[in-house]
């Protein structure tokens, strides 16, 4: 397989590496001209991930890139790139979305913004140093056309990333998105050293919120309950290297939020995405309460220390909507 | 309210914390009377867990307990002792199960040995030393008794400990006894290293393995989603003081499974909860393939890093069962 991985990142980096295991082609390509070159001279990309050797991947500019002859091009760039790197790639190839996140012009999943080629999604969890290192991890291809999904699942799939493949593009995309807004609530309460217990909670109610919202959308609910839901999740939610995470924990130690990305030094997919999120919520009439909590911190509106008290004392309840379906005509409020 | 919580180990100790945080009138019950003295005398358990200030909870002997005019008794004995202490407890009080596993003499869940009175479980992510310092987590009470479950819910839910009711007890049961042996398994991956990709995919996959063991018992899948499961899960995955999680570590390090329980020095539940809840899975016909290498590492057939070779290299197949409904008749074969 001849494969183009735009966007040389951290992950699409760690994907070339994936590719590149499996016998194939790869080029990277990089919107920065310069690091191109260099990638190619060295073999290394230290800027974005260190102890990945790509020197048996190809590496150039995306305009020389070899992408009208690629079997599949993979993009891996920043959600706020996507829309104007796609409507510039040539050739008809399938594209296969690395990216996390929404479209900010738009508000939707990225691959509403592809038409004229067959579209698939991956995702799982994906800590790209530890992918390029060749630790041992599970992914998803969506796609909804079957034939495709599969031919990617035999291509990528190897004994250290075990592809599976589902019809759930939304879904997994959604949670791709999702995800990066909860770990930035994970992170926050990494920072006020609140304790395991307090982070799995969060993560919990933080999928089920993902999953009611991806539901409005058309979503499968098990979609979240998988690998590019709660596998994902988890991951971006725990690993010391997830910058969602580490953007909360700053802005929980007083760091404020407009300023917690030029902290990182790289895109920090969560803090475009939270309003996105909500606005998607409202539009739906979904109620999505840590979301919203991410939002009004973010915004200045309020500390993490007060929403976490707020969240806590909210009314008690069923666990979830349907735990009270058994127990008309009069059931308890069920608050998220 | 006035509650007996029964079992003077960590959990018992911290969730007689929380009970007594709530103005209630707590009694410890130990089944080691010199244990119950020291408690009584000195107002913490240092046995068994650190920092737990219990000086307002009267601590008593079992059989000196009053368990007669209990509005209820929380029982937190391991699983191997429950159906004892159960049968031997006097009175009709409200039975609120704390212990996770399943009942050695029949391989069935621990409700299924109480029939003189009304029964609730509570469970979620609960590492005792947190709960115990009033770090904030949530809880699922479950119950077919709905009055009982929002009674329990009122007397036990604060500030600190955001309770959560649902009907499903079989399936909150399940939950807490198998996610002992998926933690065995995720501790055996921190004990080779290798990463949070890994783990994550693990307690994934766990997770999956799980609600399909539970839907075959009659629990609902969704509870698997909840705090009981997921949530229960991961903090018992991660945290450093997960003892199954621990037991794990050691194993794969090289410690023989059968000194490993003497070496953590408490008991951990998924050592016997493992080759029971495979018996269960062969008797419903469900795939564990999770469960079934946990208990091949455990009896000494196989190694771990084969049993991950294994799983890794299995066929490529779609995530769910249900990812390949709509491509009847010739879907691809589905392994877990």
């Amino acid at each position: 397989v001849k494969a183009v991985v735009v966007g040389g990142g951290s992950w699409g980096t760690a994907f070339a590496r994936v590719l590149a295991d499996g016998g194939h082609r790869v080029t990277l390509a990089c919107r920065d001209a310069e690091q191109a070159r260099a990638i190619e001279r060295t073999g290394w990309n230290p800027r974005y991930v260190t102890g990945v050797d790509v020197s048996d991947v190809s590496a150039s500019p995306i305009d020389a890139a070899p992408l009208g002859e690629a079997d599949v091009v993979a993009v891996a760039v920043p959600s706020r790139a996507f829309a104007e790197v796609v409507a510039a790639l040539p050739g008809t190839s399938p594209l296969l979305i690395l990216t996390k996140g929404l479209d900010p012009g738009t508000g939707e999943m990225l691959s509403t913004l592809i038409d004229r080629r067959p579209v698939a999604v991956l995702s799982g969890p994906h800590i790209a140093v530890e992918v390029g290192a060749r630790r041992p991890t599970a992914a998803v291809v969506a796609s909804t056309d079957w034939d495709l999904a599969v031919s990617l699942q035999r291509a990528i799939n190897s004994r250290f990333f075990r592809v599976y493949v589902k019809p759930d593009v939304r879904g997994v995309e959604l949670c791709g998105a999702a995800k990066n807004v909860i770990a930035l609530a994970a992170g926050a309460l990494d920072g006020l050293a609140l304790g395991d217990n307090a982070k799995a909670t969060l993560v919990t109610r933080g999928l089920a919120e993902m999953s009611w919202l991806g539901e409005a959308c058309g979503a499968r609910r098990e979609t979240f309950a998988g690998l590019a839901g709660m596998g994902d999740l988890i991951v971006t939610c725990s690993s010391p290297h997830g910058r969602n995470r580490q953007a909360g924990e700053l802005i929980a130690r007083g760091t404020p939020a407009r300023e917690v990305a030029a902290t990182i030094g790289m895109v920090v997919e969560g803090l475009p995405t939270a309003p996105l999120l909500r606005d998607l919520a409202h539009r739906l009439g979904v109620r999505v309460p840590i979301t919203e909590a991410v939002c009004r911190v973010l915004e200045g509106e309020s500390r993490v220390e007060a929403e976490i008290e707020g969240l806590m004392a909210r009314e008690p309840a069923p666990e979830f909507p349907w735990d009270v379906d058994a127990l008309e005509p009069n059931p308890p409020e069920t608050a998220p």
